[in-house]
């Protein structure tokens, strides 16, 4: 099984690869259309039937159906991304379903391969799971346009993906949802974990910082006479840094995206625009340092002489995952004697969609070096195998 | 005189000028040409003789040629520049010569327009000057390639403005060079002078910092396992200001451009590139200040885990005017009763490269706000005519 299981993913996750640039198998784009054609063969192999929902989502079903057990991730990649995240979940899926492909069972067992997990063609991200899940409305998903100005439903429609609103995965009455996924942190491996076992997913706080100071020119214009807004953003990056350290591992704090203008070396930063994105499984800690980083914002905008403004962007609070599928999934690590780690998982997944609707929880595996989204992304076969090892374990158990 | 001068200033900064963009103005495109072509139809009404070398330098001279001053600035703007800066210059030169075109003068009065003074359309700047007082070779600057990569010789050629290279300024051999600018920064309002005489121009000490760390997710990697571009980038530029605060006034130091990868607030930064401007008329402080700060910024990388790369970019030395002509200026303004003060010019202009062929200085006049290269670039009239005045007594003095 475990060397099917690796031909299997060897296959389909090189869809889209290559060694300067990574995967890139962007939703609905060709590679993403080739991984869906190959997937949707092999489910034809094992004699899975084979469904589509109106938001292309593709679901592979065996058994009959007494009780149903869902399994899934993604393959839609991000722009130069990896070859493991997503599409882990999804060839471990169909690997249980061609497990039990043979045997006569009573309850359903189903692989989905959400569309637009990443959100890098339409955004939002999570747009399958969230069209099936009710999460999203229809209208507002079709709408949603690419870069090239084309509606998803559009190319859903001219994709042969396109399939009925009553296949969506909420129709379907799931007893469970199980996503094995990379971790794409650099926790486990550091720790030496063989698994982790995520207890939900963190609160997540995004705000736009704007400091607006004045674009003077650098040469003429004296310190004291200056109103600089990178000098305060850089205050405010710096210092919202040494408040997450000290509290670590409780939290984590990021700024990664940053606009300055003009942007020109012999003048004055006039406009600096900031995100900053909180994360927290503790959801009053992350509120609470999102009303720090405000004030802080604006003491630092004061004493540098520059205006501030800031915009809610948006907010994700904690979830948890059901606890009877979390102990199952512990007993199954022990019964394999593999070394486990409870965890949360800090970046969204389908299975927070799914979430809502049913018993959810996943199955993580070591990142090398916590990379991911990029071509440096990287799980060895044996944590594959572990992680492959548990969800089989697992699927014992609940059937 | 006076009204004469506020009227052809209003007549010939307002080209290329409109309310919303300020003045676009770049060298030899549209609005250079019509600007250059009204400078040449006033110097025509003069009786002016006039000149074009081969940088497409504007000169219009009056009297004979026993001894020769020669006063100028530049016509070009930055894109969205303001209509103050460079103007000034040419139109109180041109009023010079206005206001002597009835005498017999032994003397030679030159104005000059350099072409290109901003280095917007063909960097570097000060292109102008520098071909006509042989700083720069003829190859090099002919070469240079605009953003729809047109050489700046072939544009030139075409443009009506191609002269001999025998009529560089250099192979005039002048006695004065006199450029009357605007402050382009806040202090002699601030101070309430009326007047700004530079002792010369600053040192300019330009070095580029690329801080290198990993571009991991912002979610699952933990605080202490980060390898943050950014955070290192914004204690370097906090850092920078507090030092630069420190020794004020006696220098500036400025990042003011800063590139950012991969820039998507999800993701750690890995790279972030910035320039650091360090002026001051002390040259030993500048150098020593560069020094420094390679120091901090490589303390900041080791501490935040990151690599750092520097290269200097460019710098130039503090230039001195000749001191004869500062105190030429200074009589003037003390014969006139105006408030002046000795200062620096923390920017370079054309008066640099003509300090290296002839006696020079420059005469300033307050900015408002210290605001320049923008629409909202201003000098009152009276100011412009304090400043026209004391380059009429100058001008007496050497004659």
């Amino acid at each position: 099984m475990f060397e099917e299981f690796l031909k299997t993913f060897d296959e389909i996750s090189k869809i889209g690869w290559d060694e300067n640039n990574g995967v890139n198998r962007v939703a609905l784009t060709k590679f993403d259309l080739e991984a869906r054609n190959r997937i949707i063969s092999k489910l034809h192999e094992i004699n899975a039937e084979i469904n589509f929902d109106d938001a292309g989502n593709i679901y592979g079903s065996i058994g009959r159906n007494e009780g149903m057990i869902t399994i899934g991730s993604h393959m839609d990649s991000v722009p130069n991304g990896g070859r493991f995240d997503g599409m882990y979940g999804v060839i471990s899926g169909l690997e249980i379903l061609r497990l039990y492909s043979k045997e006569k069972l009573n309850e359903k067992l189903v692989l989905v391969d959400f569309t637009n997990e990443e959100g890098s063609r339409w955004q939002p991200d999570l747009q399958g799971s969230g069209l099936a899940t009710g999460v999203f409305d229809k209208n507002f998903i079709y709408s949603r346009t690419d870069s090239d100005g084309l509606k998803f439903g559009d190319v859903l429609k001219e994709s042969k993906f396109l399939g009925q609103e009553e296949n969506r995965i909420k129709n379907m009455h799931p007893d469970y949802y199980i996503e094995p996924h990379i971790e794409q942190g650099p926790v486990l491996e550091k720790e030496k974990y063989e698994i982790g076992i995520p207890l939900g997913i963190v609160t997540d706080v995004v705000d736009i910082y704007t400091f607006m100071g004045e674009s003077n020119q650098a040469g003429p214009t004296p310190m004291d006479m200056r109103k600089d807004a990178l000098v305060a953003a850089s205050k405010f990056i710096y210092k919202i840094n040494e408040i997450a350290n000290t509290l670590a591992p409780r939290i984590v704090m990021t700024v990664g995206e940053i606009k300055i203008l003009p942007n020109v070396y012999s003048v004055i930063p006039q406009i600096v625009e900031l995100k900053l994105d909180i994360r927290s499984p503790e959801k009053d800690l992350a509120y609470e340092e999102k009303k720090i980083a405000h004030e802080l914002a604006q003491e630092i905008a004061n004493e540098k002489n520059v205006s501030l403004k800031i915009k809610n962007g948006w907010a994700l609070d904690t979830i948890n995952f059901n606890e009877d599928l979390i102990k199952i999934i512990e007993k199954s690590c022990k019964d394999l004697n593999l070394k486990y780690k409870f965890m949360y998982s800090w970046a969204t997944h389908d299975a927070m969609n799914m979430n809502k609707i049913t018993d959810t929880a996943m199955i993580m595996i070591p990142s090398h070096n916590g990379r991911s989204h990029t071509k440096e992304e990287f799980s060895s076969d044996s944590d594959m195998v572990n992680g492959l090892k548990v969800l089989k374990k697992t699927v014992e158990y609940l059937l």
